[in-house]
């Protein structure tokens, strides 16, 4: 049986759980698209890399990482990632390593890296479409290869492939989100009247705060998210620095309570529309939300994207409270796309 | 320029806006899948029936119909629906006449037609899916032709194209939705403090309530369009005298604003999932939802599906208070998927 042979850069939570995944429908996978799945490649940045042409064993690099935090040494090898990713033996680059929102580096190197050899390119990482999008789009174009990136957006929630498979032929003229989960948990528990500190703590444990949360609160992560959907949606060509941004540091128990005792309540908005010169203009930035509208029921983690169209008006689509298993299947389903290609 | 003949079941509202959708769209159709789309009959009950091998004059006809309600003598044939069916030259027959959802005919019979001559078969009518869809989906398979229905719930909101296009390898555990507009518009009006009659006349004004609007309120849409879903999503093959069904009609003011004093608002909700034995169960009745809880926002004549699966959780898309031409759209994608079918 043929086989589609993956490179996957880095090996946190999503890439274990995508692993997982791909053991669970290994057989339906093979049914379905007569073609078996590899992994060739896994490179980390602290767990060592392994390289294996014929198909790395998976369940026992899982069983390994979940007793020991590290790959066995007996199966790593001394090769870099630059010379993995130009060298090795692999179909399809897949990009899940830590994210530099602010250069989106490496991972856009390494997606030029595989796509000038040829090779297909699936990012979980945003950077490379809120900075280098029409780039890569182009070279892989050029070079006749996929570029896949639903995971950016909401995880495995159709978005991208929500407006290019079924809504054909229509216009994008405005999208609407709120796509930042930890600044939507926030301001709810603010709301509600817990404190702060107690706040950040439980956002923590449940996995979705970081250790250093300025990146959300600052609305950098809905900037570059945002910048993501308008560049592939509206051909917008920006970077995220472009975005007219503020996040929700200054927002106050009382700005929140003034605006409940309104009917209304604060969300953290990201929008993208053209101006009369038809150059798209993204910002981000807290609304007050009437409390019967829809984007005001957006709870807990739950996130939302409204797009607007010529032909459709408005179809929003909505992620109710994910966990790590919508991330995975984000790239899976970016993986069915690339066996689809391919044929 | 190879060309895509269609023949129209119906020119009503839908059908019109179809038309005018593809006069406006003719280019672009043909400069994306270089094919050229002439619809070559035209059967209605009570305007006529046209039908030029050729390719109708379509602006002319929409113009004769704004004009006189009816299409003009000179053009029209004296072959009947089903002789349309057997014999004219057409690639594909879309299904738009008025909807009998009790029996799903005549349009599963003008389907079944056309299907069996090797042609392919869309339905704006919910009838054919919610009352024969395993015979009419085996028919279209064995005949190798393309069968779509996307505009059988929420118009051209992707549900149908969702599942199959962007949620690849999912399986489908449980569909919620609001899916009548008629009644939804009218839990809110009589909270709101409207008087019936006043709520019916408007609604009547806007175009989305009947002149008998039994078939809404008695809950007969929704059951027959979350048939529809389930047969297409689940496998279930059910029909929707199957349903566990209740209407709004013995909704009170009084349940209406007992319900808001506890913080809940009354939707008529849609529901389906699966037995212990692997069936499935299907219900529409009213329930009371929390005022914070996404279900609650779906004003007006807003819908919206939740879909739940094994790899995606759930999923939600919204249609925001549709137009005419978000039907038309529904059946224009669906046209495009024929086209990309015949490659």
């Amino acid at each position: 049986m043929k086989q589609l042979k993956l490179a996957l850069m880095g090996f946190g939570n999503v890439g274990q759980a995508f692993g997982e995944m791909l053991l669970d429908k290994h057989e339906e996978i093979q049914n379905k698209y007569g073609r078996d799945v590899a992994v060739t490649v896994i490179a980390t940045a602290t767990k060592g890399n392994i390289y294996n042409e014929e198909g790395i064993n998976l369940r026992r690099v899982l069983e390994d990482v979940k007793e020991t935090g590290r790959f066995d040494a007996r199966m790593t090898t001394d090769m870099d990632h630059d010379r993995l990713i130009r060298e090795a033996d692999y179909d399809c680059l897949m990009e899940l390593s830590p994210l530099n929102i602010e250069t989106g580096q490496p991972a856009t190197d390494h997606l030029i890296g595989a796509i000038t050899r040829g090779k297909h390119g699936i990012t979980a990482n945003k950077g490379p479409v809120a900075w280098h999008f029409r780039k890569l789009r182009d070279m892989a174009e050029e070079n006749r290869v996929g570029f896949f990136y639903e995971t950016v957006v909401m995880d495995g929630t159709p978005v991208f492939n929500l407006v290019e498979h079924t809504l054909k032929m229509v216009r994008v003229t405005q999208v609407t989100g709120i796509l930042n989960s930890t600044t939507n948990f926030i301001l709810e528990e603010l709301e509600k009247g817990c404190d702060m500190d107690d706040i950040m703590a439980r956002g923590r444990a449940m996995g979705f705060i970081e250790a250093d949360p300025a990146m959300d609160i600052e609305g950098y992560d809905a900037a570059g998210k945002i910048t993501a959907l308008l560049n592939v949606l509206m051909d917008a060509g920006i970077t995220p620095d472009q975005v007219e941004r503020k996040g929700i540091e200054d927002i106050t128990v009382e700005d929140i309570a003034d605006a409940k005792a309104r009917g209304k309540v604060i969300k953290l908005l990201c929008r993208g529309t053209r101006d009369e010169q038809g150059n798209v203009i993204a910002t981000v930035g807290p609304e007050e939300i009437p409390r019967d509208h829809m984007l005001a029921s957006m709870n807990s983690t739950t996130s939302v994207v409204s797009i607007t169209t010529d032909l459709m008006k408005t179809v929003s689509v909505v992620e109710h409270e994910p966990e790590i298993m919508q991330t995975a299947y984000g790239v899976f389903s970016d993986m069915l796309r690339v066996m689809e290609l391919e044929g």
